[in-house]
């Protein structure tokens, strides 16, 4: 819409709506974050009426601009534009902001609202969301574009606060955008002075604007208040395709408020029934509570109206490439589903060296790797800088770098967070399944974004490497011990230790099919033997997430059971106490799984009454209350200290990794 | 040591010194990384003969430069320098570098090695670490220094790699130090454009100078092998005070080695025996292996001396300081021993209201903290932004503010990583135990930091408030589910959930007595009842980490456990339960003070075969690992998914948090 063309007048009582919307349902739901709204609502306006592409009847579509809010606190200022776009969210959704079971949560969810992008609060995740849909984006216009029909040609618009501003994951990703030249991104910055202690005199008085063109970046400042000049930056951003541009908008939080505007007090809490009362007054505001006033619901139909003609449009030039370009189309219907060949179990298992020797598990994920990335079209990922340990790099592929938009390796640097934030973006962004490395100890450094991914039902891998004291010389620093089980407890995170190649191959097939919730790897340093599980053995009982390895004589008198590479030690151990108790050994490669199963299998693996014992490198936390009530006691080994710093094999027998020392334990424990 | 008056050929043979010892301790751990300290040796060089001022037969000498290595994977830059520079690290150290109850690991750790200030490895954590020493010695000096004495007047170097600087937390921690303008602060980027997975070229291609003077920095660029340009910037860096200063220094990784300097296979690899050979002959190194030649060493020595000339100055001065200041003298000594008065638990519980009104812990932790700060002027701390929710400001204390460096107010900025690596350079520093607080969800944006504090052995309270889905409307995003969990499974961090303001006030006094490792705290946002424990009750029983707070009438037949604000819930259960069974109330704040104590007491609270119960508002994983294996069948009440956003006494209710529904798990269970 050429907003020249609409009178001031309208825009200004839009964004008075929008003010008025956020400030009446914080108000209502006596919680909630007014500022940023009503400090925002002109570029609201601006970007909702003049240069966001959407159909709000049709929220996936493929081609339609993404807009992620990464300061997601400001939930009503989405909501409220969502609303008066005619997405599915109504009057009623907005009144039940912040309740029980309500499509208006206290901070925007994606698998919740339709419309919302990506899930946001934790400050800074969106920035890299929303670069992730970026590295999306060009990907896929590089690869289904033709000469003919650019079907992928939208934008990413991601608007940030002070807070997302500070937070080192906005500065990661932010550096990566720069460097790959996403000039389909346009980072707009809320510059409010305000975070929720006070003004950013406080703690934040560096060059934003200095700052990101250092990462190289196009930047613009702009009043957040003018109308006409925010419409002026936003066109010029779009105009810079070769590098992301960062929108420096001046605005004051909380705009409209007489008393509590640019201040804290306006930041995370209700106006009050006064403040309200006289901002309304303030703002000649003349309508009953919850009121999107005639001449403001006419202006977003007109624009509804403007979109739909060019959907209309891009839905011609998409049926004309459907048509010219039929196995590309079978490729995107393909992709965009996340389909996975039927047959990918034995493809997987196929890409296992046979030669039955000891072989790392990260090695034999790298050989996976190759595979499943020929099958699965939708897999894309990279490594944060350590792919020669991490064996990620897919062999046949280039990278994605800038002015070459079509390989699938992404180098994501030293910048952990944000890999983890822009595997969420490109798992939003649809049509991927995201894969990102490092070793297991720096899950530590992307917990938030894992977290995100389960949270908000994304498919995802992430891949950790070096997953315990076997990691060596590097010592306590690089050596996991809590980490395995520290992202067990994440809900809806499945976690696979691999024992060998099989369990690793099962391991991605499981992690693959998955499409409502990421999955992550913990993947040896060290070479483990190919376990042997007898010829009929059937590799599906690998995602039962426990089976019996190998079976006692008789009745089991104890039921070993370990994950990863301490499988091969527990089934030493029980070689070695074959002439004096009756051993049976069960692998558990994942626990979540493992805790789906139906009482009866759990026990079936685990009999009444038998005594158990865990062998894991890592944390013994936790595995008493992974086993059926009604199995014996328990004894866990593990690893309840750090790490230390000489060669792997070195630093397992003097924590008690040897057959003998943990039969020792055993025969005390019988 | 004014090198303009040493042959350029002898500085140049101290910097190939480092070369070779760094190259040869790396070839026969056959582990290592060679690169750095080959491409930083002229830099160390400089450092070490003409800047840094230490005393290494005093290694903790509290006027002494701090010196961080942020890329500690360069550790033998760092043991190279040390051993040279005469601390207690002999060349068989050296030779024993990554091996088994070795000091040299092969990341530095600053319990392990003299003269190791940091524990680093782990990226970017170092540049905070020196960022949180900059404000230690600003506030110290502040403190103590007098108009006629500066008894501290240090400065604190840097090195940073380029993965240091693609992480977020340096980011972070470095727009804070500009923003303080700590002009103390003097780092060093080792700017050799190789990371482990090739170029920087790949992903990292920003403007980093650029970046820093929009932080506010002093920025300086030099050839990091020309010896006198190196020497004139860091003179240049301490001239300018009122900044921090960034000295870019472009460097040759594994400088000296024909065919691998410049390339990545010299970042974390040994050279090889032809490799080495042919760097031996490239530099004319005609000495055996572990070898420091004489005119190095009689280099090394020289300076030796002359700092111990400025130390004896130094000693005079401050002998003269305390016999002027003897109460300064005083407190400076207790700071330094971390001292807490004998009677602080008397105070700190003085510190709780008398109302007996239900009060959220948060606001508890924030009336002990006034106490607390009083008395213990070591204790320095505050918020990532979250001061007005975490309640954590001290009301008598300014702001450590830039121009302003006397308050014990630290202002973080939405900053928790920096918040966290700030704190271990406090802690680190010496004679701070510093606190860091934001909401318990957020703990996880700051994991790497709060692991480092717990593996180096570091004082220092992280304080988590709004710890459960009783945080409410702002929903999942923001309610922590898994991370009291989380957090508890990190070796030697004690964490706190305590139930009312008693338990508060001991869990502080544990705290702030604690040296040798961090606590963490989970604290309410909504109120919780004060416990009515009896007349007779011993408040150290507190510190048990578990105690009996309600005892049943008659033998328990049931003892039912929780922690924090779920202890007045079970207390409730049990009132209801009152007729049916006899229940037995233990509250549980601390499971690592309770795992530290003997059997028979653990067992005196869960008798033999009595079945348990733990009800807790977070994952349930663990609880049955944390109680007797001799106790009866144990069911845990928890949430095992996410949270929601509602009010929090909606959620709570819906998530089966209320005395029926407890109760009638309870009655299952039975």
């Amino acid at each position: 819409m050429d907003l020249s063309s609409v009178e001031t007048k309208s825009l200004k009582l839009a964004a008075n709506t929008i003010r008025m919307l956020s400030a009446e349902a914080v108000e209502k739901a006596n919680s909630g974050h007014p500022g940023m709204p009503m400090g925002m609502a002109e570029i609201g306006v601006v970007l909702w009426l003049s240069h966001l592409r959407y159909n709000s009847s049709e929220p996936n579509w493929i081609n339609r601009d993404r807009f992620v809010l990464s300061n997601g606190h400001g939930s009503m200022f989405l909501y409220s534009l969502l609303h008066m776009s005619g997405y599915d969210l109504s009057m009623d959704d907005i009144k039940n902001f912040r309740q029980w079971e309500g499509r208006t949560p206290g901070h925007p969810e994606s698998h919740i609202t339709p419309g919302v992008e990506a899930t946001t609060g934790p400050l800074g995740q969106g920035v890299a969301n929303a670069v992730g849909m970026a590295i999306g984006q060009k990907l896929m216009a590089e690869q289904y574009n033709t000469s003919k029909h650019s079907i992928i040609d939208h934008r990413v618009f991601c608007i940030a606060g002070d807070g997302c501003m500070m937070e080192g994951i906005s500065g990661e990703a932010s550096s990566l955008a720069g460097h790959l030249g996403l000039g389909n991104l346009n980072l707009i910055y809320d510059d409010n002075h305000i975070s929720i202690a006070g003004s950013t005199d406080l703690a934040f008085s560096e060059d934003v604007g200095k700052r990101y063109e250092a990462y190289g970046w196009h930047v613009l400042s702009v009043d957040g208040h003018d109308i006409a000049a925010v419409d002026q930056a936003i066109a010029e951003a779009a105009a810079e395709e070769s590098k992301p541009s960062l929108i420096c908008a001046r605005t004051t939080i909380g705009k409209g408020s007489p008393k509590k505007a640019d201040t804290a007090g306006v930041h995370g809490s209700p106006l009050g029934d006064d403040e309200l009362a006289a901002t309304r007054e303030a703002l000649g505001w003349d309508y009953d509570p919850f009121t999107i006033p005639q001449e403001v619901s006419k202006l977003f139909a007109e624009r509804g109206e403007e979109l739909s003609t060019q959907y209309a449009d891009w839905q011609k030039d998409f049926e004309g490439w459907k048509e010219a370009n039929t196995e590309l189309a079978a490729q995107l219907k393909s992709q965009l589903g996340l389909l996975v060949p039927s047959d990918i179990r034995e493809k997987l298992i196929a890409a296992l060296p046979d030669s039955g020797k000891p072989a790392a598990t990260r090695k034999l994920s790298g050989e996976v790797i190759q595979v499943a990335s020929k099958e699965v079209p939708a897999l894309v990922g990279g490594s944060a800088d350590l792919e020669p340990a991490t064996y990620t790099l897919i062999k046949d592929e280039t990278d994605f770098e800038k002015g070459s938009y079509s390989g699938r390796n992404l180098r994501f640097g030293v910048r952990e967070h944000a890999m983890g934030g822009v595997m969420n973006g490109l798992a939003y962004y649809g049509g991927y399944i995201p894969y990102g490395s490092t070793f297991l100890c720096f899950s530590d450094y992307m917990r938030p974004s894992i977290r995100l991914a389960a949270l908000s039902e994304l498919p995802g891998l992430f891949i950790f490497t070096h997953d315990s004291i076997y990691l060596g010389e590097d010592g306590p620093t690089h050596q996991a011990i809590e980490h395995v089980s520290a992202l067990r407890m994440i809900p809806n995170l499945w976690v696979f230790r691999p024992a060998d190649g099989l369990e690793t191959a099962l391991s991605y097939e499981a992690a693959l099919r998955r499409h409502d919730g990421p999955c992550a790897f913990a993947l040896t340093r060290q070479g483990v033997p190919s376990i042997d599980r007898g010829s009929s053995f059937d590799s599906g009982s690998i995602l039962q997430g426990a089976y019996i390895v190998r079976e006692s004589k008789g009745a089991p008198q104890l039921v070993l059971v370990a994950s990863g590479s301490e499988l091969s030690l527990a089934l030493e151990c029980a070689d070695k106490l074959a002439g004096e108790m009756s051993v049976r050994v069960v692998s558990m490669p994942c626990w979540e799984l493992f805790s789906m199963q139906d009482a009866s299998y759990q026990q079936s693996l685990f009999p009444e009454g038998v005594k158990t014992v865990s062998v894991e490198a890592g944390v013994t936390f936790g595995w008493s209350s992974m086993l059926p009530e009604s199995s014996g006691p328990h004894l866990a080994i593990g690893i309840d200290k750090f790490g230390a710093s000489a060669p792997g094999e070195v630093v397992g027998e003097k924590y008690g990794f040897t057959p003998e020392a943990v039969n020792e334990r055993i025969r005390a424990h019988m």
